[in-house]
């Protein structure tokens, strides 16, 4: 390989690459909204430009820097248009969709372990929380999504510590419909809910 | 100090220290049904009748071995006796007046960190779980400890992420009534309710 062909340019994985990294840099050290796209292009030797040419926006760029298996809002999208009856059974299904693939597991398992890392609390935080979670409460239209969307990710991460991570029976056993029988009342509930 | 009283001598400071040692490696090791008094104290260079002497039984060497600044089943005892109704409010505000604590919170948080890593899930699985928490669904008389209580696990565990760990609002500033009018519903149909 010549140092030319190595050399970041317009258009090459390369550039894609260097991106990236900075981007999961600078948002695992800063939070997500202590991180411009400028800041990001900057660390990366590129013009901001091109990040947006890439990425998309800053929300996109942090979802691509978490090198998930599956876009979560793309799975939260249908989940939305859906209305708000039966929401909770809806978004335990399509969480148990992705995280019950075998072919996608593994990953999953990766990032939540890297989300788990005392390191990464700013990501969770600042990020996932902001950028994935709470999203999906504003498009399902419920009342305080800022205030319920946590609660509702403070059960699913017990669901995935326990049947994926820890591995803690009866969690690991469950089929689908178990999981959705005990947790969606509980979801539905946090979602939209009496919670005085 | 003389070589004779660093020795480990029976009733020892450091024959404790030596055992309890032993015991925190022996079941990280190889979970709690996987490890013996004898074990422990073959490890520790003692007779398993000192072990006993010191720790009592195998469950309370294996509580002495976490460390805990307070032992949950004592908080649980008081739980367990005043009945099933109510008993998830109950639940809650014990785990709170132990969390909330200022004194106390620093080495609980040390303590979950410590059952969050990836090393320590047969910690959790066949010990934590096993000898503190099932035993609480026991005392309570409900209906198949075993499965309800590692749900009730599920969700206590997102709390304390969330609340202590990481530090999402809104978690962080309920105050313990906000928390027990949203969890406690969760936790007694956990306990008590229809999970099919």
């Amino acid at each position: 390989m010549t140092a030319a062909s190595r050399g970041r340019r317009k258009g090459s994985p390369d550039t894609k690459a260097a991106i990236l990294d900075a981007a999961r840099t600078l948002f695992a050290e800063n939070g997500f909204s202590g991180t411009s796209v400028r800041a990001v292009a900057g660390a990366a030797g590129v013009d901001p430009a091109l990040v947006h040419h890439y990425f998309g926006s800053k929300d996109d760029l942090f979802v691509a820097a978490l090198s998930l298996p599956v876009d979560p809002r793309a799975v939260f999208e249908v989940i939305a248009t859906q209305g708000l009856d039966g929401a909770g059974e809806r978004l335990l299904r399509g969480f148990l969709s992705v995280w019950d693939d075998p072919s996608i597991q593994p990953s999953m398992i990766g990032f939540a372990r890297g989300l788990l890392d005392p390191s990464a609390s700013e990501l969770v935080k600042n990020g996932f929380l902001e950028v994935v979670i709470k999203p999906l409460g504003t498009a399902l239209g419920i009342d305080d999504p800022g205030r319920r969307m946590p609660l509702v990710a403070s059960q699913m991460i017990g669901i995935v510590m326990f049947r994926y991570l820890v591995r803690v029976e009866p969690l690991v056993s469950m089929s689908a419909d178990e999981v959705v029988a005990v947790y969606a009342p509980t979801i539905q509930r946090y979602l939209t809910g009496d919670l005085s």
